[in-house]
């Protein structure tokens, strides 16, 4: 039996139920397929659950500062980790329940089988083919298991098992330090659990600037402990595992992995698209478009291996549902790029990375912010540390981007890219009001030193004059020039 | 024996400190006049000390959901008011130390003495006089106390009292539910004293659109007692008060008087400077100057009675300090207003306000976010809830202001009054990136419901597509025509 359909989406996570929302305003004849569970990876076992688990950690970890605050009882308080989990998955469960209740309209075009590419016009469903004049790769990501390691698999904890632990094992190891690593590890330290984490790099949440790699590497040790080192699993004992680095050898329950997810794009046939693919399996793709080559084929979301966040897989997924139902083609442009480690304090990269900016010679400087004597972070016990650098241009002091490790730097980073996207200098940052006593304040003094170090000469006094005299400083837009050709970031027209 | 001095500053708080770094910039001949307490209202007795104190209270408040998370004890914790109190003080006593602490290079111009105006270039400081070519006024703010309250003094507690308390009351009244009234209630409350607020409008935390007004006022009664109505004193019942409304009367303790603020101004011999004075003894002047009338006098923070906000009050300063060296008045923009009251969820308004687009007669359209049912929100027990209304321009969606009881309220009055003063539109900001789980992601509704009222044909695309076709959305920039004249706010621009 063969179906020819408009669209074809292969996989109903984020990408492609964004790319289905787009889709259905010009088509009904598509379908979406996926033969695995629904609800998004964010819901079931990414963002949603571990934002929810943090919460539990981060609150009971507060009765450390009871005492001091003059609160009393505090060591009596006990974590229960069965409850504790069970309440994670109930949540879960809503969220993902949620995403499959707006699935509901477009259940009969929903496939449960596996797709598998004949040519780039037809997949085969095992009892069916569609025949599909465009189609969205959209399958997401997995955690990424080490072939050495998969012996190991009993003790093995990945994020797709971590939610569906009805206990919690008394030694873990955590290896990797990036957004997953530390968050979970942090978590699982904060509840009581005797945590032994492995980082590669002096870094932590994806940072890459050396100044505040070393201050996060070196803050989170102090909290947990953490082994700078390749780790290794070296054998089983026991019920357990003994894991190791360069510098020694423990005995722990279990390990979580947080060492990435990988796209999934194995057994798609993607062999059978007539392209040439890569070590990895990864087909070439246009990162604007998401077209594969010429193919009227897209690759949106954690599958194309770009970058593994849900409102960059939503746009993807727009991008790719646009373009399958277009008459040609068309390039779109990036957001204010923006990643967020829910640690305490948070890490997070807004706009541009100094890895990103070194790497594309831009002449830029820097400004610092620190919240470890700032008087509204000293009154919350804990919270009185952070750093921001925040990267301008040498010229005109225009924000290109930041990082930072801060509390409330979820709220800081939305703050410093929404500054970067809507293309202010650091003097019209000045110039926006600070409340007294909040968290941004902090944002000031790194503004201050960038104007001090601009080339333009910087005004003296933060409020803009009623004038008319076209000397005095106004707020300096963007260049109103459209972006040319389709590989430039809409941050490049800053630089 | 009379001084000679370029500028005299009356009041060593934040607005007269801040006057002062703007005049040690253009003369050494200056001095600073003031007979009370040092280390400024706000460090003292206001925003400082009361974040303090609602931080304890709310991390106190989080253990009523603690069974629910899975920990449990949380019946064993006891709040001891003594020892708060007393960490409290300890805070404050380091902050307003450490305004003094950064008085010291300048403390020679510090005259520890009562001013009062004999001309409007002559002080009588009683043992001595000051002739100054100019002086600032920043003599701030004190709790108004109506006068037929006077005889109840002792069971009345003033915010400048508060902060004294060696305990706390067992029942206490508080009157007013302005910034205040719901910071302290809801701290007081939350921390087990039994609280009985009063307010004589369905509003709280200042709000002015009449939809969040009931909705903040319904929310914050849910959790503590607050009756609709003319809060008085009826009389004296042994160590306590019998204090009423339309609704009823209530023996409480002590009354926690919240009703707002008055500028210091009577014994400043303001009479003599040869103007006439208003009802309430304030004499003109122009807010975007500062300048009283045509005198070389200045009247600058919670002093001249339009705000009480700290912001506020350091940018008085710094424009009566450069106009009191200038070398003719000049007139300044202020920064986008916001007030952000610090309960739980906050209380803000971002840009301006319902009323006062109201008052001036601008198209608007509204978009509406909500917190109730946002997944991040629903994660942290007692966060899912909290309404925002957006207001922008009917014509472009230019954004113009919003209101808001939100939770993480003070981060998305920062984000949104950064957004209208950046000029963005509900288009633009819709481009901007949203983390996922974020707060933020609530605001997306309210900017995608503006676009669809404004004037303008909505894109229906929230990415910007690579392309010099003109007829694609590009951000909107605000005009960047200079403001005419002095009397205009810089988002007058946008209306």
């Amino acid at each position: 039996m063969t179906r020819e359909v408009d669209v074809a989406i292969i996989g109903a996570g984020t990408a492609g139920l964004t790319a289905q929302e787009i889709v259905a305003r010009k088509t009904d004849n598509y379908v979406i397929i996926d033969d695995g569970p629904l609800g998004t990876t964010c819901a079931r076992v990414g963002c949603m659950p571990s934002k929810a688990f943090i919460t539990v950690a981060n609150d009971f970890h507060k009765r450390i500062f009871f005492e001091e605050y003059g609160i009393s009882g505090a060591n009596v308080l006990r974590p229960n980790y069965s409850r504790i989990m069970a309440r994670v998955r109930m949540l879960r469960d809503e969220f993902a329940d949620g995403v499959i209740q707006e699935m509901l309209p477009f259940m009969d075009k929903l496939i449960r089988k596996r797709a598998r590419f004949v040519d780039p016009n037809t997949l085969d469903l095992g009892d069916e083919q569609i025949r599909a004049n465009h189609t969205i790769i959209a399958t997401g990501s997995k955690p990424c298991i080490p072939e050495k390691w998969k012996p190991y698999k009993d003790v093995i904890i990945d994020t797709d098992q971590f939610f569906e632990l009805s206990d919690l094992p008394e030694k873990m190891a955590v290896f990797g330090l990036g957004a997953v690593g530390i968050e979970l590890g942090q978590a699982l330290h904060r509840l009581g659990v005797d945590i032994i984490a492995f980082s590669r790099r002096k870094s932590a949440g994806g940072l890459t600037d050396p100044s505040l790699q070393s201050y996060a590497f070196e803050h989170f040790s102090k909290e947990m402990n953490i082994k700078l080192g390749t780790a290794d699993i070296r054998r089983k004992s026991g019920n357990g595992v003994v894991v190791g680095c360069e510098s020694g050898e423990w005995t722990v329950d279990r390990i979580l992995l947080a060492t990435g997810r990988c796209p999934v794009v194995q057994g798609l046939g993607l062999e059978n698209l007539g392209i040439e693919l890569d070590d990895r399996g990864m087909p070439p793709f246009d990162p604007d478009t998401l077209q594969i080559k010429d193919l009227p084929v897209f690759l949106a979301g954690d599958a194309n291996g770009r970058k593994t966040i849900l409102h960059e897989a939503a746009d993807d997924g727009s991008i790719a549902g646009y373009n399958a139902t277009a008459d040609s083609i068309c390039c779109f442009k990036k957001r204010t790029p923006m990643t967020i480690t829910f640690s305490s304090p948070d890490i997070a990269i807004a706009g541009l990375s100094y890895r990103e900016l070194t790497a594309r010679g831009v002449a830029f400087v820097t400004g610092n912010a620190s919240w470890e004597e700032l008087g509204r972070a000293r009154m919350i016990l804990g919270k009185a540390a952070g750093i921001a650098r925040i990267y301008a241009n040498r010229k005109d002091g225009r924000l290109l981007g930041a990082e930072l490790v801060a509390p409330a730097g979820e709220h800081m980073a939305h703050l410093l890219s929404w500054a970067v996207g809507a293309g202010l200098t650091a003097a019209d940052a000045l110039a926006m009001p600070f409340y007294h006593p909040v968290l941004e304040e902090a944002l000031r003094s790194a503004f201050g030193q960038i104007m001090k170090q601009t080339d333009d000469s910087a005004p003296d006094f933060e409020l803009e004059r009623c004038s008319e005299d076209p000397s005095i400083r106004k707020m300096k837009r963007p260049r109103m020039s459209p972006v040319r050709g389709c590989s430039m970031n809409s941050l490049t027209q800053y630089i």
